[in-house]
Order: structure tokens, then C-alpha cells, then sequence
């Protein structure tokens, strides 16, 4: 009987933040691949694009002209899957058949005036600016909304139909059931610990190191150990900060240096426009502001969907929608991998 | 204020067998798509490809060769997600990092011997020996599993990697996520109500009818009330059965016309071989097989990808992936237009 490698055997590793199970199967590395292949993501977009509902000075389709913005632009998206006001459904009686209000809003949040940038080609004090902005939005939400979502999806690949350089926002009046499991296992942890889960995490992290693609005194990258999509990362916040609003100037200036770090890797893996989705997570807003909120630590979580190459992905399908989450390469062979490219330069600029 | 009108307003509705909300955004379809487009799944392959490793008598590349089968053909995957025998990892006592053991076998069913057909072309009576196999495989593999998953990703979109029809079946010596969760929401409502959850459903469903796609007095298709995919459906056992292994043969022969009939249907819908994963839930098997199961009832869900044609499909990725899935269309029109669809004859033979 032989030793177990978590490289070479396959296990199971627990999401302590949702309580779900995770398929490793490292030993699946080894199969060639006959499947879909992506279109890489090309570089040759025009700056302005007049026909591109998102650019500065642009008309979009519902009559709307953009202004000849210089930095970053919000605006209502125009097809949002929440409106503010909505008659509300019947309380119904039966558990099989049960539903429920939904309001919020849905905005987009260009990031630069120009269509062919994105994060981790854009300037530190750039990116700085669209914090800065999410920071305004978040504040601006907060006081309706119990849950405000800001998000990117990034590539085609990705469900993202338009490639400048945005991310979204959904401000929606319940806690989403993501959140809502969420908080249930940080308050459990915290009830034995008296401390934020992930503050724990992010210290053990840190001394075990195998895991760490970035660190700097305000935030730590890491692969977290449960991860099921190949490349995800987990960034948290070491200062203590419950939701984005919380964040000081020189957090801010280093969330703008670890979110440039991060990304550029990120491009260096398979040499393409990396896609993910990304988004913050932190402590509810709303009518749940006043919660206790000792539990939560504000954490972003980037699932990217690419495995092999910048054509081959990793499909969530069959077993894993019916079953559980399953990934190949183990957290600490991804991490590897993020852990030693280069943050600082980009592969189109060498 | 204006009255609740379903096909209008969103809300959120709540799937009983998990506990999840689904957020319905009916108004959203009104907007364009100018996002990835999938390649239509295309009619022109051979009947047999001498490189293809699921075709009959083909020499596969770990040099195995397959027989010259004539129906259905049963292998171990070269690259099984799950092995039989591994190391187990040591038991960890730090709740951020959980591990467990994992075994199980991973195989491939092919359904035909003609890669150029799908279960919608095949015969009533070529679907039925690919349900009796299924039961076979079932049948040996449930001694020792704990769960045994069969399920078919059909189609690129759905990462599917060959063409060639066929399915696979995982089984393992853990009971996966969804089904943990599943178990324990329909204990809670057999609990109160004395009667399995989806019998209840499947019944009222009857009545209700807004949401019946195919119905026979053995097996009921709906779009399921709580329906994350666009063209989502549910296919519930009627006839009280647990597992796929307590199919009568009266049962399986109309499983084969229901699979038939509702297959037909979705290829009908956009005219193209429509892309999905499907697979069967039912009472857990190996050592759970003795636990009290009246709370289960056999069925089998599909999960297709497309929203708006061939090409254009829905993405769960940002908002879904960080909070909560979101649908566009509501399960009452995604039901109405696939009950009007032929569910008979298929459009290429028209
Ligand atoms: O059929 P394949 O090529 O083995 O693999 C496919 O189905 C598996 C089970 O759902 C997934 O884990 C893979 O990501 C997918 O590509
Ligand atoms: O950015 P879009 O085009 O509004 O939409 C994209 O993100 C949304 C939020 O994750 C998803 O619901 C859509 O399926 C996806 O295509």
C-alpha cells in the first residue's frame, strides 16, 4: 500500500465557506483533449469603435448618448435583470410551489475610455480610480440594498458580450443564496472560534506559503485550498475590512497594485486576455447593515475558466452540475504555476 | 400599483429540493445579444471514423480495442476522474483544511455504433437497450457505491469531447454534494407530509398543467417551477420508483419513447442537435442502500445551455456564480413553446 501524494491520488477537500465538497483528481492531467477549443481572445480591438454602445460619446440603442468620458462611466444598464419597483407575488401557501419579491437595480461601470484595455494593462492610479468608483457605487447602494454585488465577467468565454473594459453591478433587495450559506459558516466558525474564518485562513495561509500567489501587508492571493475551478483565487483582505467601503487610501492604492499583479500573471499563464469572473464578497448592506458583522472579512474570489491553454477550458457539466465540483490539477500546482510568472511585466509589452 | 403579472415582473422562486432561489428576470428578453456565439452543432459526420476511440473495432490510444459492437458498448475510461484503489490522505484536524477519501470508477457508454446519430434519431427499441444497459451497470456498480451517476453531456457547449453518442457513469464511494442536499430537503418534507416530495409534485403538476411538457402513466416531463436553464425539464417517475434498477419493462419502454419524445422536441426547438447534460437521481446505493429511502423518487433532470437559438446561449457566470442563478424566460413559456413543438418527427426528417 503506497503513501498518499495529494499530486499523484485523488481526495476530496471540504469549502469550509459553504460546506461543499471538492473532487481533486490530479492524475486526470494526463488526458489529451479532443473537445471545443476557445477562440483565443484577440488584441487587434480599435480603441473607439462608434458602433460600441459602451464607448465615450457613444449613442446606444435605447437613444442614450454617452458622455466623452476620460476615466470611468456608470450608468443603469439598459437591459437590467432587476428594476427598482415591481408588484410583488402573491404569498403563496404550498412548499413546492414558493416565490418571493426581487428589486434592485443593475448598472455597468466602464473602466477606461478605451475599448482595447484592460485591468492588467492599465496604470496603478487607473485602476485606483475604478476602486474608487466601486467604493462610490457601493456607498451609494449600500443604504437601500441588502446585497450589492459588483462583478466582472471577462471574455467571451465568460457569458462577457461586450470587450470593453466594464464590470457590473446588482444591488438586489434579499441576501442571494450564495451570501446567505456564506454567512451561516462564517457566524458557525466565529461562535467557536471569536474569530473571521477567513482572517484565520488568510495567517495559516501565510505561513504554510504553498498556496500564496501574492502577498503585501494589506492583501494576500492565494489558491485556496478548496478551490474547483483550475486557476481560481481567493484575495482577502489582512487589514480586517468587513466590506469595500472600509478601505483606506493605501489599501486602496495596494488593492490597485495586487488587482495589476494578480492579472498580469493571470495573462502570462497561456499568454492571452485571461477570462474570469470576479467579484467582492463582504458583509451584508441594507437592512442587515446593523447585523452583527464580526464574522465576515471582505474577500474577492476570481474563477476563471481556462485549464490547459488559452483555447482549453475546464467545463462545469454532467458530474459536476449533477454531482459536485471536480478539478484536475491540485490548488498547490496552480498556485505553483501563478506563483512563479511574472506580476510586473506584461507578455505584450517584452 | 400594478398587479403581479409572472411573465412580466421578476421574483424569485425557490427549488425544494436544495433550499436555492432562483431569480426570474422576464423583462429581460427583450435585449440584444451581441456575445459569444456557439458553432451550431453540425450534420455532417461520418457514420464511422477510423480515428475516432468510440467508434466499433477502433484501436484506442492506450491501445485497447474496442469490439465490433453492434448496440451499446461498455469501457472504463483511459482517464478516469476516479480510480478504484488510491492511498486515502491522512485525517486532518484544522477545519479550514478538510480532506477525504475518494474512490470510485469512472466509464463510458457508447449508445450506438453509428456516430452520426443521437438519441432522438435512434429507435424506440435501440433507446430501450441503452436504459436496459444503463440498469446493468447500475445494477454491479450500486453493491459497492455509495453513488453511481449516469449522465450524458451532449453536444460541444456542454464539453462533451467526442461526438459519438454516448453517456458515461461515475460511481463513487461518497454521496456527492447535491445529492447530501437533495437527500436531506426531501427527508424534511416526507417528515411532514408523509409522501415524497416529488410524488406530490409530479401530481400537481398534473393538475396544474402550465408546466407539463410529455405526459404518460409512467413518466411526467415538466420545466420544473424552479428551472435555472432556459429550457431546463424534470423527468419524474410516476410508478413510485426509487432507483433506475426498479424500472418494470412496461416502464422502460415508455422511458425510451418519453426520452425519445422530449429529445425530439428540444432538437425541434432550434433546429439544431440541441446540446445538454442530463443525468438520473434516485435513492443513494452501496452502503446506504439499507437507510429508509421513501423520501426519493427516481428522476432525471436536464440542464441544456441554449436561451435563444442554436447559437446564442445562456451563461452562468458573474451573478450565478457569485450569488445566485438567473433566468430570463419563465418556466411557464420556456413549457408552453416546448409543448407545442413535434415531439414525433424530427425536423431533419421533414
Ligand atoms: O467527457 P469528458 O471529456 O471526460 O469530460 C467532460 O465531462 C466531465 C464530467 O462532467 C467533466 O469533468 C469535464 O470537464 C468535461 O469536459
Ligand atoms: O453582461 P451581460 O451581457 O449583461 O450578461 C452576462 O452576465 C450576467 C450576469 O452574470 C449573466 O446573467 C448573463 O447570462 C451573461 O451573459
Amino acid at each position: 500500500s503506497k503513501v498518499f501524494e495529494p499530486t499523484d491520488h485523488q481526495h476530496r477537500r471540504l469549502n469550509p465557506l459553504n460546506g461543499q465538497w471538492v473532487l481533486v483528481s490530479p492524475h486526470r492531467m494526463k488526458r489529451p483533449w479532443s473537445g471545443q477549443q476557445e477562440a483565443a481572445q484577440k488584441n487587434d480591438l480599435p480603441e473607439f469603435d462608434p458602433t460600441n454602445p459602451l464607448c465615450p460619446g457613444v449613442t446606444r440603442p435605447n437613444g442614450a448618448k454617452n458622455p466623452d468620458y476620460k476615466s470611468t462611466f456608470v450608468f443603469t444598464n439598459d437591459f437590467p435583470a432587476l428594476l427598482e419597483n415591481v408588484p410583488e407575488p402573491p404569498p403563496g401557501d404550498d412548499p413546492l410551489f414558493q416565490s418571493a419579491s426581487a428589486s434592485g437595480t443593475c448598472k455597468v461601470m466602464c473602466f477606461h475610455p478605451k475599448s482595447n484595455t484592460t485591468l492588467p494593462l492599465m496604470s496603478i492610479k487607473e485602476i485606483r480610480d475604478v476602486i474608487n468608483e466601486w467604493i462610490k457605487e457601493f456607498n451609494q447602494l449600500k443604504v437601500k440594498y441588502t446585497w450589492v454585488q459588483i462583478f466582472e465577467n471577462k471574455g467571451a468565454a465568460m457569458g462577457c458580450s461586450n470587450p470593453h473594459p466594464h464590470c457590473q453591478i446588482w444591488a438586489c433587495s434579499f441576501l442571494p443564496n450564495e451570501l446567505a450559506i456564506k454567512d451561516i459558516h462564517l457566524k458557525k466558525y466565529y461562535e467557536t472560534y471569536r474569530r473571521p474564518l477567513l482572517d484565520d485562513y488568510a495567517k495559516k495561509e501565510v505561513l504554510k506559503k504553498e498556496r500564496v500567489v501574492v502577498e503585501n501587508p494589506d492583501w494576500l492571493v492565494v489558491v485556496p485550498y478548496w478551490a474547483s475551478w483550475p486557476f481560481e483565487t481567493l484575495l482577502i483582505s489582512r487589514t480586517g475590512a468587513k466590506r469595500i467601503s472600509d478601505l483606506k487610501a493605501s489599501e486602496i492604492e495596494n488593492l490597485a497594485k495586487t488587482v495589476k499583479e494578480l492579472t498580469t500573471k493571470y495573462d502570462n499563464l497561456f499568454q492571452c486576455s485571461f477570462p474570469y469572473s470576479m467579484g467582492f464578497h463582504g458583509a451584508p448592506t441594507g437592512e442587515m447593515a446593523g447585523n452583527v458583522d464580526s464574522h465576515w472579512t471582505l474577500h474577492a474570489i476570481y474563477y476563471p475558466p481556462l485549464l490547459r491553454s488559452a483555447t482549453v477550458r475546464k467545463f462545469m457539466v454532467g458530474f459536476e452540475l449533477l454531482c459536485q465540483a471536480q478539478r484536475d490539477l491540485t490548488a498547490e500546482q496552480a498556485a505553483a504555476r501563478l506563483k512563479e510568472l511574472d506580476g510586473n511585466k506584461h507578455y505584450l509589452h517584452s
